[in-house]
């Protein structure tokens, strides 16, 4: 292993939107291991919306990285070296490597892949945080119910794509949101969601009213900001707001001014913030569930892959953007 | 009886603000009971935040308020005649009598006044919707635990003045948010809160750090608006919001837009709005609990009353511009 290790690590603390120059690639001599430690060669890289908050020095539920230091993000990839009594070379793991080729892990918060009948990357998608952050989400705090109808923005992403096919087999009338026809169709013709609406066609309100005869009984929320108002409009008396993202606010400077709060009194909505990361008790019901869905094809899903490290803030800017399309991956070998 | 019965009926739905001449002032003959109904003569009227909502026109939890009608409100009265049943001349009652000085009742929503520890118009308070709203909204929305830090907006104000003196009790740090020095004064010395901030005067984000320390754990909710926005800022992770009310918003045409939404899911805050109609099985524990801590004077509370039906408009544009001081009544009697 004469290799060297390429790590992309945060340059500067992005004001508003993020650009590649907040990032910078370093090469490193390729790292030693200690005893009870491995080495991981990671295969693909997940980049995923929360990043953008991690780049903030804010107060938030995760410490942001350090000026200087490698990205945060999950990644698969195989043991190539070891000195920890679990985890033997040849082994496959996801895990929070970071944005780099290679990493060292003591084993913290790494998982071996068993079931090799789903492919590598998708243990960082469906069958990974965003396949759980779905799952816990949803059933946990949207506990929808069969007949009703569920919403979800930002459908063709990695979580919200999986909200809408679990709603879908909870016997539920799925409707995502999602911006351009292309993504729309996907939403319907591949993961076959009931109907789905293009935010950037216009007259959402208009749209979604007719697609949700029945109003709106459990809204997934992944972007936050115009859409969230909107849906507002629409829901139901004791409707429940599963809010897991707002990535149309991570990346701006002036946050949007909610102004349809009154319809959270009036229908006495219950809206909650969650992380999946508090609700790790859940994880293997949910990974189970997911894996079994999968290999069934009752959950379908898309990847965007981007070819090579030095490529990965341009990709993850894009998919802050919504250039991506499903989750947004890194190829690193 | 050759008395008349005197009624506010609303006479034009307001846009933005209400104005007296919303209302019109009806005499109409003393009304005649039939098999199954009585009569109220009421003694006090109760007004509150939501009926500015039964002004509008619009779609909600309880349908609005025709023109020409008698505006909704619950009011304390004796009875006067009867050819119900259950109830005889003489019972004191509370229930959805409305505008006027007398009312027509067959008995639905209504309930006799069997304690009389408790003065008549208590029974439209503490011991009555707002102190349950206040009881239900805290206990089983806001789940504060000893040692907790609950804050409340409109805290001098029927719901609010319980909400604290409750979160003492369950030994919680109580913080009310009111308009004027006396007010806060009074939330601090007669209700025994740990502290109160005056909105008005300015600063509110840093009076608020200031008195809570260790962040806040429940908000309950009354006023919406800027003061909403900037509590967002203290919560803590895993807060309860309980959304009872956004008096600050009834009365004005462009709603506020809130701009702190992030943190509620930064900091995975459960917020819910609520009726207080909706949770009837709570109030026979609730009417229990707030009784004998009437008695025991360990709930306080303080009423503004006007004189006479005529006077019941300006009373009501009063209080909705906080010019009240605890619980608003009419004397009718």
């Amino acid at each position: 292993m004469s290799e060297k290790n390429l790590q992309i690590v945060l340059a500067r603390r992005p004001i508003g939107a993020a650009q590649e120059t907040d990032f910078r690639l370093e090469e490193q001599p390729l790292p030693r291991i200690g005893e009870g430690q491995f080495l991981v060669r990671s295969h693909y890289l997940s980049l995923d919306p929360y990043m953008r908050g991690r780049m903030n020095d804010a107060k938030s539920y995760a410490k942001p990285v350090a000026l200087g230091e490698v990205m945060v993000g999950g990644a698969v990839g195989e043991v190539v070296e070891s000195r920890h009594s679990a985890f033997r070379a040849g082994d496959f793991v996801v895990g929070p490597f970071g944005w780099q080729l290679y990493a060292v892990s003591d084993g913290s918060g790494v998982h071996k892949i068993e079931d090799r009948r789903i492919p590598l990357p998708a243990y960082l998608g469906v069958v990974g945080m965003p396949g759980v952050t779905a799952y816990v989400g949803l059933l946990d705090i949207g506990q929808p119910k069969a007949g009703e109808t569920v919403v979800v923005s930002a459908a063709s992403g990695a979580v919200g794509g999986v909200v809408g096919q679990i709603a879908r087999i909870k016997g539920c009338r799925a409707v995502g949101i999602a911006g351009g026809r292309e993504k729309c169709r996907y939403v319907v013709e591949e993961l076959g969601f009931d109907a789905c609406l293009d935010y950037k066609a216009g007259d959402l309100y208009e749209n979604l009213k007719n697609a949700t005869p029945q109003g709106i009984d459990v809204y997934f929320e992944n972007v936050g900001g115009e859409i969230f108002d909107t849906v507002l409009r629409r829901v139901n008396p004791f409707a429940r707001v599963p809010l897991c993202g707002l990535i149309s606010q991570y990346n701006v400077s002036e946050p949007y001014g909610l102004k349809n709060v009154s319809s959270l009194l009036v229908n006495r909505v219950k809206l909650q913030g969650f992380i999946v990361s508090d609700h790790l008790a859940r994880w293997p019901a949910a990974l189970k569930d997911l894996a079994q869905w999968v290999v069934d094809g009752r959950i379908r899903y898309r990847e965007t892959v981007a070819e090579g490290l030095a490529n990965a803030p341009a990709a993850f800017i894009g998919m802050l953007n919504g250039r991506n399309f499903g989750k947004q991956l890194v190829k690193l070998i």
